[in-house]
Formats: structure tokens, sequence, C-alpha cells
């Protein structure tokens, strides 16, 4: 059980360690930090991570291949050998899963197209700039593509892929052993629930990066791909 | 905003990452990894997790003294220089958050006597060693000392804190940032819900370590804390 993560600077950790929390739990489990390097990185709020594996040593056929999101995800749009090697890699896996702003990654890289998707609601109108159909759902699965939404979505849809990948019983086995029954203080995870003011200000908070992240996608659909 | 995690070997990487997603988004916030040494550690199921901070520079009155649990948590109940360190962070501490089986490390700190108080559902029937009242809840919050049941529940407890700390629209706008409005695939998260044989299956698997945990539990109760 070969699971290859996209790991790099100002990553939002938790599109990561929730899906580690739970993936790396299943049988057999084998789960790789891959980036350009192997120096540890700091995600948006300063958490270091560090990866094991570098690019071209990551498994050519893994059972998953997570693609998360955060602040840094915009430099990787411009990045065309990480979006080659994302599509490597996307090509053979079993499965591939972006949570967050991960999804934008896969959009740049040509693999959106015709296919249905979720990402960070902050993002989600940006979906179609890649041929994207964007389906508001907190956990999307088009055939071998599992897209989430934002942060901690990331939990749901990985043991949505556990059961997928191992069954019902060894799914439901992580989320009792990670007791994962969740009591969130609010009704406020949704833009729809959050109170408007709450809403607008932490649009505000992102709309340059918003703003910077379609200019990007507008770049990576004037590419093309060879193949 | 001063937050102290402890971090430790075979840590469960979400008790502390869980926590660090949404405290770390705090106005203002520092959010030190604290250990005896600056190596990185790897966690329960091999995550490489880096401290920052040693031990004595940790902030001797942190806004937050945050203890994660996970399987290294049993040698943390016979490390007395760890159990002196978290019963001098918890005496200046504004809060203190404890995740999972880190209430059985401050039940060995002799700091749960007398208090109410929750754990990761399979070692839940500890509490009562260490002279706390044992409450079957996801969170409980007893003073200044915030307990919370096992790994994601940590997302809930950091939240209820958040809203503590810096108001109820600030936990909010958290929650919504990480877009947390989590709908787990199964009613499996906590031993009632499971299926019986899901359970029994989770409790033997971690039977050893269980029964370990309370020889700890014995053996921390049978010292006496000069203050």
């Amino acid at each position: 059980m070969q699971i290859a993560a996209l790991v790099f600077p100002e990553i939002d950790q938790m599109d990561l360690t929730g899906p580690f929390e739970v993936l790396s739990r299943l049988p057999g489990a084998r789960f790789k930090l891959v980036w350009k390097d192997l120096a540890p990185v700091r995600d948006a709020n300063g958490l270091i991570l560090t990866p094991g594996t570098l690019l071209p040593h990551a498994p050519e056929a893994p059972d998953v291949l997570l693609v998360p999101g955060g602040r840094g995800q915009l430099a990787l749009m411009d990045d065309v050998p990480i979006l080659e090697w994302v599509r490597s890699r996307a090509a053979k896996a079993r499965y591939i899963l972006s949570v967050c702003t991960g999804a934008l990654t896969l959009g740049a890289a040509g693999l959106l197209r015709g296919r249905r998707a979720t990402t960070h609601w902050n993002s989600f109108q940006l979906l179609s700039q890649f041929g994207a159909t964007p389906e508001d759902s907190r956990v999307v699965i088009d055939g071998n593509l599992i897209s989430t939404a934002g942060v901690s979505a990331g939990i749901d849809g990985a043991l949505r892929l556990a059961a997928l990948l191992a069954g019902e019983d060894a799914a439901m086995r992580i989320q009792l052993e990670m007791q994962y029954a969740p009591q969130p203080p609010f009704s406020a995870g949704t833009p729809g629930q959050a109170p408007a003011p709450i809403r607008e200000a932490a649009e505000a908070a992102v709309a340059p990066l918003t703003e910077a992240r379609l200019e990007a996608a507008r770049r990576a659909t004037s590419r093309s791909w060879s193949s």
C-alpha cells in the first residue's frame, strides 16, 4: 500500500496530516512525503514537515497520490517540473486524492478536464477555469479521482478512500481508533453556515491570494500538455 | 499568545497537528514544539515532527500547555523530569489542553486529582486511577483544564479553547477557514457506535499497551509530589 504525498513550503499541514492519520493506519501502508529535496519545510503557519523521498524516487504507480493545498500551492501552478511529476504519477496511480486547493494543482496539471471536483470554498469558483465540473460537496468521487473541500475535509475523503482500498470494516476500525465522531462547537464550517461578517472577513483576508490563483489558473490553461 | 506543545517519539501526530491547525491561526499565536532535544522524532506511524524548543526554554507561563498522547505517551508516565516539567508549566499556564491519552500524562503528574476529565475511549477506565472524575464527553472543561477524547477530538477541544482565548467570532472564523463541517462516512467513531466485532478487534490490538498503561498509572500514583 504505497502512498505518495506531495509536500512543499507553505502547505496547509492538515491537508497532509489529516489523510496521514487515516491512510497510515491501513494494513501495509508505506506513506512517503515527496519533494524536490529532503530539507525540512514549514507549513503556512510554521509547522516543520520533513520530506523523505525525492520526486524521481517516489513510487511510479502509487496506490494513492495525495495532493494537498495551502498558500504555497500557488507556486506549484507555474512549476512545470512539479506539474509534470504530478501528471506522471497520476497517470499510473490507483487513486488520486486532492485536499483543499490541491485540486488547483491538479487543474494546472490538466487533470481536471471533464471531471467532477471540489476544493476549498474560497477557491471553488476557480474550478471551472480548468474545465472541471464543480460539485459543491465535501467529498467528490469521480472514477479514481477523489477531491475534497478545505483542510479538514481531507479526513472525510481519506476515510472514504480507506473504504475503497481496504473495505468498509477496515475504514470503520480506523474511524474508531481515531475516535472520529466530531462535534464542531459552532455551525460555522461552510460559507453558508457562518455568519456573513465572518465569511466576508475570511474572504477579504485571502482575496489577493485568490486573485493570484485565478491568474495562475489562466496561465496554466494556456499550456498544452503533450500527452 | 504562547502555546507550548509537548512532542515526543511515537506521539500520535494528530493529537498535536489537530490543535495546531486551530490554535496557530489565533491572532499573535506563537506555537512551540517542546522536547528534550531538537532532533526530529517520528510519530507512532512514522511522520517526522521536529521540536523547536528545549524544555527549559519553553515559556514559563504559556497561554496554552498542550499535552498530546499516543503510544509513546507510556514512557512519559515514568519520566519524572518530564512530569516535573509538565507540573511546572501547568502551574502557571492559562489553559491546559490534553488530547487523547495525553490525559494519562497529566494524571501521572498528579494533575487530575479531583478534576473532571476524559481521554481516548480505550483508556477511559484508567482515569479513576489518578483520582479524576471520568466524564464520558468528547470535550471536558473543568476550570482551566480542557481534556478531550481520542485523536481527532483535539480539533473540537482546540476550537472550544480558541473561543475561550479569543472569543466566539474568532473561533468561528477559524472553523470556517479550515472548512470544519465534518461528514464522517460511517457511524463508527465511538465504541458505542462501532459494530461490536470492530470494537473488539481494536481493543484487542492495544490490550498489551492498555495493561502497561494501567501498571504505569499504579506506579505513578505511588509517587508523591512535593508541591
